[in-house]
């Protein structure tokens, strides 16, 4: 049961572009660090919706137990405590990805 | 320059399982009738993290050309006919995916 996992992330205004391009740096070490991701990708809002978030994150992983080990891991952890001081809002949703065809 | 569009919501106190059923059909079909979706996920929270949103749409489309003929395609707002009745909140995010290796 292949899980998606998805992030969505409103920056306040600590969220330079400075600080938004170190947290795109540690994520996009993730995959490398972190065994139970199969695929990963994230990426600052284009700016061609009205009233977006700012940020999207999405981890897909085979199973609940491949969640954990990436919500729980030092490293992604590590991404998290670069992140929650620039968040003004979050929103989240794991959902079952249908089996590939 | 590939666009990942994601949609996560939180329904009201209108959404019954067959109401919610009904959308999922609804957005089932929209693969077949939108030529501009190159990926489409979407399914309702699993109920492992606390304070989640209640369902995601992730739909993958070429370009922002591409994005704009699924919002404004006829069946994709005749879906969105049948969500909006039962939002308590939404948010959303369009961002660049990266070049497939």
């Amino acid at each position: 049961m292949a899980i998606r996992h998805i992030a969505l992330f409103s920056w306040n205004s600590e969220a330079t572009p400075e600080r938004i391009a170190e947290i795109e740096g540690a994520l996009s070490r993730l995959p490398g660090l972190i065994p139970a991701l199969r695929g990963y990708t994230f990426g600052p809002d284009l700016g061609i919706s009205e009233g977006n978030s700012d940020f999207a994150v999405v981890a897909d992983v085979d199973d609940a137990d491949g969640f954990v080990a990436y919500r729980d891991h030092p490293d992604h952890q590590a991404a998290l405590g670069l992140i929650k001081p620039l968040l003004a809002g979050r929103s989240a949703v794991q959902f079952v990805l249908p089996e590939a065809d």
